[in-house]
């Protein structure tokens, strides 16, 4: 059966993060982790769908990572609003009379989802199979409406909570043992809509296509909105085994406390504690006493003296100096001057709203500190409200306080107007001798 | 003899800070520890006097701090206006024909204050006793004037320095034989006059009573103006016994070091030092590379990462955050975000005027911080002037430098204007190369 | 051979720092270093050339740093715009007919530049030695012309890169056998020519006299700007011993690690580090979690808690708190409050210019923080950007930015404008409770 692992899209609920494929967590890009578990479950036959902006990178995969003993293709969408549906066409070329299993890389899932679609697939009554995961509080998703022999009548997108027609939401690992009847259906519906794909499978389910439903119970994880990325670095740290390289450098005085990993050419300075859960990547700088907690610190960063990155994700080469970042998700090479600090709590301690694509939403929870694309330049002592986004490749003065969301390529300044008179006052130094004796 | 504790005054002077009664030495409210030297001195039967504001935090003080084989009434004193002698005057129902002894919460003095008023009240040639601290240099407080035996002439109200009657300051700690007559002759003076215990006195003087001064030499201090906490606090540490609590948690590589008492439940983070005197209360944590120092910091606050906490009481549940809290006085349930820092010189280095009921005064000493009420939430990187005080309940914004006094329940923010330009900077990622080679 | 060192100079682009002879290495003023290494090289016979503004300082001296078996003169030069020829000539009383050694306490070599001009000084044939320093890259001074035989035809000054009539720079370290002969001929040129040394020189050439180039390939760094600081403090690392006084307090959790001098009566407390090459000089204290490393630290400093000296010169009696103090130069008595930084890197990462005497001139690094005159007050949380330059006497604001320099003597505010308004917010305690279950 060969996968159609979907990676087009371009994580725009995400922005100003990048590319969420590329989010890397324990070393590896979260796609990465999504084709071992596949492999893990007994797939090696692999079509990655990808876009222009993340083909190159796709491709390299393999050799990247070394995933070995698979087929491994890279088709591209050209076309990327048309979804899903759009991303399955692309691949008519490739797809033979075999099945075919599509994979989202929206949906985290632990393999034994992966498992459960081969399995009810064996089924000779059925056609197709979609994983539902079993939810016990509602979840603005699609909705699988099954019969009594758990076969799929519809699925119904967002129901609003108490109207939901099961318990199972709808997961983008779906097999389908006749490709060619999909694609030929698909091609079929106006390539305009929004639920092509689904409106697809509606019209497949009243043509006598049976669509069985996987009823899933482990680990699923959406990876829609930034917060999301909280929960993904959680999942990985609950499966990560605690492993210290050899070739890490690591000063007498330094404490390594509860599940870590310390990857080849980290350098922990002295005093400086890393508080498992955390990870921290190859080469990377702890410097004196600095603290990292919960966090997931790539490759590359350099966590400069006395900061603390408490709950944090750094993309690589991340580099900050006397901060604290937490609750925080900066992406890859930023830099952040010394006495920045990431708010990550309000005033009146009530959860903290982030804005996805002009709307308000709530993360859920009341710590929740800066979200930032690449090569962000941030200067010193400069303070961030909770929750606000910066796009890629901004510049952030000194001394400012950011109130709000900054777009990508912007050059942020404060008015500085200084009153500068002359010195009259006088200084006795009897005072500081005075304050010595006290030290 | 029974004890009329007068503990209802409202503490103006010392806004905004709470009611000074219950400000937390060593783990007990201050007017646990009077009661307490009270009772060690001989003393078993209290009428503590309250107003409406505290009268339920007395009335379960036995219970609450466990003060057994007492006789405990709390009295309310309606009109605070009415000030020492409307207290004394609402307990007139409780008052037989057996002496009494009026203490005042605004004077902390050792036991021995207390045991020396008993003896002289043995002396049946004595009709009152009225503790007189012996001073060397002015104060500006009533002084009494005595005859060549001892007994009080009169009492003058700040007389002046070098117009002293005497070197002995009237403390109230007063016995009193016969309190059914003070109380008639309290009630012949007009309830306006401020003056009117001290007048009734000067009339019962001049009637023949003899009030005896009772010369007293050791610890004495007033609690009127918010920095006399910090005497307080010397005192209480000068007498405390080293103890570590075994339900405490300390990280090996804290360093504990000097007169500490670590309570129940604390917990002592990684590189943190506690250098004596320092009291640490129940539940508090103080988290990694942070420092504490000739500190009060009471149950449940939170110290966290890399903050110093030196020379500063901190009430009940005080969040910090890589703070510098400096000769300061924090009352309970306050937090500050990251960065935030209290100034504590100027920087002409010169003595530190606080505003009280309006105007200023100087507190004698160049390193004076922050005074907060109660709940005030600070966000990050702020700047408090020496000697600024906050009211209970404000929220302060982050960025900003705090050069006045603020009153109750304001919120106060900056006025942001930022300059966002497109960024036409370019980076040549070169430099940081080099820059990672030079840590 | 009487050395005539020249210590007149008023070090005027090296402004805000004051006299650079007195900038302390390893805890002697510049200009001992150097006599040291004349003593060293086989001198012993100074006249120390100074200007009212120093003239006392250097008169001590030989007393204060125990200069031992030397003749010690110290002589004004009334009018410093007069230059070297100036300086020479104020020494007319006391030259005879014995040979002189012109140094510049501009030039620091190694005393192999000393020995060498005596040695050259030896040959019956030559008349005078001026040290040419080899150097491999253009660099902006006098460059020496020599024939066949090594003899000066003429000194060109600043030929520009490739017009170089040799790879010698012209050092100040000229020894004259016929010193009167020499104030001769200087008197005869105006003393308003900026080059009346040189064109004496010239001149004397022309009459025949025979000027050796002693071909010099060792230590040189000219002290012209400030960031030659750096420089010359590098050099003293590389020379530096290893050397821990017994009469130092250390804690046991400090960490001393690389070269090292800690001079007596320095405190190191707990946790802090010092990474060498450092110098902490006589009573220095460093306090709790603070790092020093690659920084000159003299005497009576108090690096507070958790800041940051990074390759960075502390004159004396600096005072740090919770600062980062990176890629800077403190003159004598400054002090800053808690949270200031020195930013030492633009935004954009290119080298940071300073200015000089009105002109903007590069550092030629890009990690460069700031430069200040003696007695600096400045508050907390106040930010400096990179190559800023503040006078002798001023006083920073706290919470400020400071983007420009500013000159001696000023008081520097910001403009505090607060929004207070009625705090509407209400708090729920249960979110407290939730996040202390998270720490």
């Amino acid at each position: 059966m060969k996968v159609l692992l979907l990676a087009a899209g371009r994580s725009q609920r995400m922005q100003p993060i990048p590319d969420k494929n590329f989010l890397f967590f324990l070393g590896k890009p979260l796609i990465v982790h999504q084709i071992q578990s596949l492999i893990k479950a007994g797939f090696d036959d692999f079509a990655v769908i990808g876009g222009n902006h993340n083909l190159d990178k796709l491709k390299t995969l393999p050799q990247d990572y070394d995933l070995k003993d698979i087929n491994y293709t890279v088709i591209e969408q050209q076309n990327l609003d048309e979804g899903m549906a759009g991303a399955v066409i692309a691949c008519e070329e490739i797809i033979d009379g075999d099945p075919i299993c599509i994979v989202s890389s929206n949906d985290i899932v632990d393999e034994k989802a992966y498992e459960l679609v081969i399995n009810e697939a064996l089924d000779e009554e059925v056609d197709s199979v979609i994983v539902g995961k079993k939810v016990d509080k509602y979840f603005p998703g699609g909705y699988l409406e099954i019969d009594e022999n758990g076969f799929i009548k519809s699925i119904v997108e967002k129901p609003g909570e108490g109207k939901e027609p099961s318990d199972l939401v709808n997961i983008v690992v779906h097999c389908h043992k006749n490709p060619k009847k999909l694609i030929e259906e698909l091609k079929k519906v106006s390539s305009t809509r929004d639920d092509r794909y689904e409106a697809t499978l509606d019209s497949l389910i009243k043509g006598g296509l049976k669509i069985k439903a996987a009823q899933f119970d482990g680990y699923w994880q959406p990876v829609k909105f930034p917060w999301h990325i909280f929960n993904v670095m959680k999942y990985f740290f609950g499966k990560m085994e605690k492993s210290i390289s050899k070739n890490a450098q690591i000063a007498e005085s330094a404490i390594i406390k509860g599940d870590v990993i310390i990857e080849d050419g980290a350098k922990i300075f002295e005093n400086a504690t890393i508080s498992g859960p955390a990870y921290i990547g190859k080469d990377v700088i702890i410097a004196n006493s600095s603290l990292v907690r919960d966090s997931m610190v790539n490759e590359g960063c350099v966590v400069g003296f006395s900061t603390e990155v408490a709950r944090s994700y750094l993309g690589k080469n991340v580099w900050t100096h006397t901060n604290y970042i937490g609750d925080s998700i900066i992406s890859d090479n930023c830099s952040f001057g010394s006495g920045t600090v990431t708010g990550n709590l309000r005033l009146d301690e009530k959860d903290i709203p982030v804005n996805v694509r002009g709307e308000k939403m709530s993360t859920g929870t009341n710590k929740f500190g800066l979200i930032t694309g690449e090569n962000i330049r941030c200067g010193i002592n400069t303070s961030f409200m909770p929750g606000v986004k910066i796009g890629s490749n901004c510049m952030i003065g000194a001394g400012l306080v950011i109130p709000y969301d900054i777009d990508d390529n912007k050059f942020v300044k404060g008015h500085i107007e200084l009153d500068v008179r002359d010195n009259k006052a006088e200084l006795d130094s009897s005072a500081r001798d005075e304050m010595r004796g006290k030290i």
